[in-house]
């Protein structure tokens, strides 16, 4: 090995010198600050668990995911979270006793097997906010507002939105008695839209004897997607659906409204077959995109059943993103992350020299001492001396 | 597995739950801010590297305590960190490119194998600051002082603090030129302070030709423990020892020296021999107590060497702590983490009540909405009522 491959980080690892760090730490104070005037308690979940609470009611994806370790006192198999949102939950349900709504957020670094298929990514810094115990129109848009505000604070302005409903894919493939395999098969078909496919299945299973109202739906997903107004669309052409499929659509229609009356800044999609990572949700889902970009910046949705096994079904709602995303694609004016002013200080025990830094750093300056023998430092922008009988800050 | 089991978390890694959050999230910023007027530059390591440049220089020990994983893209070994300092370290030596002194510092969650012999923890929320480039008394007494001003930043006033210097027995060690395991066997009983263990060996070299002088000042180390008097003992005792002991005398009683001079209020220990947990350092060591514990709430030394496997040897001093200790020890007057007002706000999307509730949280008012269907909230400390026709805050 020679010494330039040592110093390599492996592949979607990153880290963060002075100035990137100086943007995120910014970053994730204001996210935290905006998150706690929303009412939400800030928490923070264990770097790893034992792999039954880390996973459980997860889903396979996240367990691909995640970095198994196993723990040198127990013999048990541990896993670095790859996803705070499940051990939120585990918090709200089993940590925490709250009967109604319980608000919480957080910030962490989480690891990853695999890369991010847009960011590369293999260690987002995620940030995100979860609201338990509530289920309804009120939690669903209060948590889209939320992380539209929280994108808004990061500057990232007036991102496009896309949203979707787990339920009406679930409920049509309920219906037409679909065999996991076969949901899963047509489930990869319709998020590639890939047409040929689908109608190919679709002509197979109206042989082998489904319902034509249940097959026509089925066909019609791939194509209801597009602004607010293929609500009416899906209205129509999933006419015959079962009523959760009805259900469902009053729900996007209503979250739409209210949206719209809130008069909140977003070009909203919607995508009735949407469905891609959204490893645990059960209903409303979303995602937020940089205007221009088909690159995700946030996303969340109901997972209303994580809870249940872990002894208390919860209702829940949420949504997460990635400050080191963020960091990169917000806008950065106004930041207060601009590189600090700097006063040198010179070397020595001088009592006096010593109350002048303390005040000055009392008051928020940044204070350099010197260091006898060091190279002198020449970025400073001003410096300590002693002047007239008493030590003064001299611009240079 | 039962529901209760499965809730468990691993030994020594723990969650905090909003009250703890709040009380760590204000003692990370505190720090974070306090370091930054002292001039340090916040750097974000990742939390894994390739296991090369994770451990390289860094000592068994830490190796020990490293969390292995592989790495499926590549399929070589990384680790978790189990330590930021030699990170820093290498983002020093290999990402940035100072030629004078260089003040880092950093943040962040750590995972280890073993628990902490006094705390329990396997994650510690290691908070630190490195100071690069310069090998001598100012720098040394820099980050002494760094760290006694950051204890007393998060609480913990007028600790006690054990100095020592590594030097000592590495360079009596050598003059005697003993063998790796028989400095390793020694440096143990020297450790565990075991005076008839530590005699029985010395007869031995003794018999076996050992240079007199060199074993008295073996067998005097244990003894030379106690106030900054035992420096002078020190001299007498080791007075026959190579330079290199009296170098690091010289170098003890002008770091104390300083100390003084400079008021430092801190109970000053002198440990000849002291030498835990110091795996990569090379001059210098020391570490702060609670007073009236045997527990080491923050620690650490002069590390020269550890630079020099990355092909780029630089000086280094530094010290780290664990901010979840600090926030169990520190006394918690004064915090500003106290538990945060709460404004009711009702339900629905009036664009008036929605103006009310932007203003008041741009405040920095905590505002929570009501939710159509959930149960009330009984604990808020005010509500937005609508009188006189306007939204107006009504205190309870």
């Amino acid at each position: 090995m020679t010494e330039i491959n040592r110093w390599l980080l492996p592949d979607g690892l990153e880290e963060a010198l002075p100035d990137s760090a100086r943007r995120l730490e910014g970053l994730r104070r204001r996210v935290l600050d905006h998150f706690d005037v929303w009412g939400y308690d800030h928490v923070m979940p264990p770097l790893a668990e034992y792999l039954e609470s880390l996973l459980t009611g997860a889903g396979h994806e996240l367990d691909l995911q995640t970095f198994k370790l196993t723990d040198q006192l127990t013999g048990r198999l541990m896993g670095v979270r790859a996803d705070l949102t499940p051990q939120v939950a585990r918090i709200d349900a089993h940590r925490q006793h709250v009967a109604g709504a319980n608000r919480l957020c957080y910030v962490g670094t989480t690891l990853r097997a695999r890369a991010d298929e847009w960011s590369g990514s293999r260690s987002p810094l995620q940030a995100g906010a979860e609201l338990f115990g509530h289920d309804g129109l009120d939690s669903d848009v209060e948590v889209i507002r939320l992380m539209l505000a929280t994108l808004e604070v990061c500057g990232v302005h007036r991102p496009s939105m896309d949203l979707g409903h787990v339920g009406i894919f679930r409920s049509l493939a309920r219906a037409a008695r679909l065999e996991p395999e076969q949901e899963r098969a047509f489930f990869d078909q319709l998020q590639r839209k890939s047409i040929p496919e689908i109608e190919q299945t679709l002509a197979q299973w109206r042989a082998a004897g489904l319902d034509p109202d249940l097959a026509d739906a089925l066909r019609a997903l791939p194509d209801l997607n597009g602004g607010p107004e293929v609500l009416a669309s899906a209205r129509a052409a999933l006419g015959r659906a079962p009523a959760e499929v009805h259900a469902a659509l009053d729900h996007l229609e209503a979250i739409v409204e209210d949206l719209q009356s809130l008069g909140t800044e977003v070009d909203l999609h919607v995508d009735v077959a949407e469905l891609r990572g959204y490893a645990y949700h059960t209903g409303l889902v979303f995602a937020a995109f940089i205007p221009g970009s088909g690159q995700a910046v946030a996303r969340g949705g109901r997972y209303n059943e994580i809870g249940r096994v872990f002894g208390r079904a919860r209702s829940a709602t949420g949504f997460s993103t990635d400050l080191r995303e963020l960091a990169r694609h917000g806008d950065a004016r106004g930041d207060p992350e601009r590189p600090r002013q700097c006063v040198l200080a010179p070397a020595g025990t001088d009592p006096e020299l010593e109350a002048a830094v303390c005040e000055l750093r009392g008051r928020g300056v940044r204070v350099v001492r010197e260091l006898r023998g060091e190279t002198p430092v020449t970025d400073a922008d001003a410096r300590l001396e002693y002047r007239n009988e008493q030590w003064m800050v001299v611009e240079h």
